[in-house]
């Protein structure tokens, strides 16, 4: 399936009244940033780029569509005409995925046409503004789980496309697993995942199940021991598996308190090398909590692909310049009321104080060609824009496998370059100020 | 593309460990049901029913899917051969998509082998989860809005496909038109759109961009008036649309006073039938506070798509009887510490008096054969469950643009028959006491 019609349909209509009036071929230049960050975030992580230039890469006017679009009459003949023939040729920059950003951050740039760079609001706020919640939520729980691994299982609190976007979209803020089959396969995620309350329920009792599940996955198996009494299911599950049993799952109750007992137990049995895993609607805070408790593992589900209060993120995409009757891009901007932005196109950079420390973002504006030219001349500024699609072309570094494996990478690196308070979970101010550099 | 692969891996682990130890056979009886709703709302509206059914349809595991999980060694080649040919071939039954509902409310009841319905846990509850939590919040949203008609622009702030499935449920709860061109095209809703502010600053002035879109949409369409300012956007939009002008839109600012302004400043003009929308971060509360000014339509976005801050509904899927050594349905229930539920299959009856206002849900529980049977014998006993799949056979009359259809009536009817006080948008109380009816 093409990926074109995933839109509003009012970016259709646009299409038609500019080609209706000659501006559809002004060139233009759209920015995507967010004007604010959920009051408790001190960084948003950027994730979905490379779902973007994929989605991209999908985004034609099927002949089915196209039939839809008449027979409704969104469009008239001439607009399908230009749909039909629908290749965005233009220009795309923005963040690495992975990059933090902050308020005012011009996480994304596209320069083409207006018809064709208009067409594609929808989709690319789509992708960022789910996959960004979702990996924003996702670095606050892996920077709390400090370095014990975290296990995507959040699939069955979201829609079930969503659900392979947020397991991959957690894979770029640290996540080590996924419970998803689908975000395996497309991705190259580590799956997980070995045996629901059902099993053991399914079976005349406990012993049977976990020895069911032994035989066919061995003792390395991860056992569900609270689905009658935690401590009769630990004592089973060391008897069926023996001591090397690979871990227990508990998945209700107290779970620091429960921790606490099933180490000694698994300890007293001799299972010293057995871990502990615990689920059961943990979000960043529930992880904090336990850090002092001997857990080895946490597996998260709905707080994660809902983005631990804050679901969406809010991205926009604004037109910030657009060719004017001298031919030159002209920077601008919405006036009325509120919701302002600052007109014309936007470079950014990260300033490092001279241990690498982030100390602040700073947005580059200025005359067009400056703009878009601009690298920084001193060692303390790190560019922020890569490019994404040249003239039309995605550039394949950034997507598939490879491409979220290098957004963890760069998560990693980026959250590490923020000031130390940047990980506080508490209510409070973004991590760096944005400054801006204007260019004459 | 097959829907088999959206599921969690322990699914499928579960399935290899079955069918080793002759287990995977036995008839399962599975519920779907939520044990609590958000403190702020009277009821739940169950959506996504029809696209559960839909994606039962094309849940097969394809041939790249079966050499994936062959490689990456997620089962082994008997269960391999065993999910090649899989065919759900049980029960469905449940309540009606649109019918509302309360926590322990059975709202689907899946039976079949154990293969066969643990392989649908995930996508079931990923479908019902997403679809359930925006349509209770767009119901909300449309009992707000009383008689001014409802639109979704959501898309945008929602996984692309997320947006699909969110304008079909919000079309479950009343919402009369959708931006979404897909949701348009696969469920046959109404579409709907004009211009957003990146249109006017394409162009050199106001002036210039209200024509151009008169032009193509005629004096009919919907004119965005505060990119520069409100009160000279609206003087513009009439000197060029004329006194039919369909309506204006507007985006930012404080909606009230502006619509008063704006009301006045359209019937000083003449254009006394041009309409107001207004749209920008509303949710329920913010409607309900509109109430009194003159305001025509809503547009909902942001507040809607994530479930007006319960973005997911808490829905589980939970093994309630299973075959035992006997060969009869045993009820089974997890026991230990939290999270338990109660065993045995149960069906529903809302309770009317003698007005038809519901009183009571009624949950019917008790001997299995008795329950799979019954029927209500009195008149104030309406019946909630209805066939869904039949001996593996979808019921087409839940599916595409019909279901919706017949969603969107059924949604309507259960909202009406409910106690006054389930409108209120407070925190509060259930709008339904749940009570059980135990046969024997």
């Amino acid at each position: 399936m093409g990926t074109a019609l995933l839109t509003d349909r009012y970016e259709l209509t646009m299409v038609q009244a500019a080609l209706t009036d000659g501006t559809a071929d002004r060139r233009c230049v759209f920015e995507v940033f967010t004007r604010r960050l959920p009051s408790w975030r001190r960084y948003g992580v950027l994730a979905g780029t490379g779902r973007v230039l994929e989605a991209l890469r999908s985004f034609r006017f099927e002949p089915e569509e196209l039939e839809w679009l008449g027979r409704e009459r969104v469009v008239d003949d001439r607009t399908l005409e230009f749909l039909a023939g629908y290749r965005f040729t233009g220009q795309v920059t923005g963040y690495a995925e992975g990059e933090t950003f902050f308020p005012s951050s011009p996480v994304m740039v596209v320069e083409g046409t207006f018809a064709e760079a208009v067409l594609l609001e929808t989709l690319v706020l789509s992708v960022l503004n789910h996959d960004s919640a979702v990996a924003s939520a996702a670095s606050r729980m892996t920077s709390a789980a400090v370095d014990r691994p975290c296990l995507e299982m959040g699939s069955r609190r979201a829609h079930e496309e969503a659900a392979v976007a947020a397991a991959r979209a957690a894979a770029v803020a640290g996540f080590v697993g996924t419970s998803n089959l689908e975000a395996g396969r497309r991705y190259g995620l580590r799956t997980i995942g070995t045996a629901a309350h059902a099993f053991t329920l399914l079976h005349d009792d406990e012993e049977s199940a976990f020895a069911a599940q032994v035989a066919v996955a061995g003792p390395r198996t991860t056992l569900l021991v609270d689905t009658y009494d935690v401590a009769r299911g630990v004592e089973r599950a060391v008897r069926i598996a023996g001591t090397g049993l690979g871990a227990v799952r508990l998945d209700s109750g107290d779970l620091g308190v429960q921790a606490v007992e099933v180490r000694k137990q698994l300890d007293s049995l001799g299972a010293t090398g057995t871990r502990i895993t615990v689920t059961s609607d943990l979000d960043e805070y529930a992880i904090a909590s336990l850090a002092a408790f001997p857990v080895d593992s946490y597996g998260v589900g709905t707080k994660l692909v809902t983005g631990s209060g804050a679901p969406t993120c809010g991205m926009v995409y604004k037109l910030v310049a657009r060719e004017g009757t001298s031919g030159e891009l002209e920077p601008v901007a919405k006036a009325a009321t509120s919701k302002t932005s600052v007109g014309g196109r936007k470079t950014a950079a990260r300033q490092l104080d001279e241990n690498g420390r982030a100390v602040a973002e700073v947005v580059v504006g200025g005359p067009d060609a400056l703009v878009a030219s601009w690298r920084p001349t001193t060692d303390d500024l790190r560019p922020l824009h890569v490019p994404l699609v040249t003239d039309g072309v995605v550039d394949d570094r950034w997507t598939g496998a490879a491409g979220v494996g290098a957004a963890a990478e760069r998560h990693t690196a980026s959250r590490e370059e923020l000031p130390r308070g940047a990980r506080r979970l508490s209510t409070g101010e973004v991590a760096l100020p944005t400054t801006t550099l204007t260019l004459d």
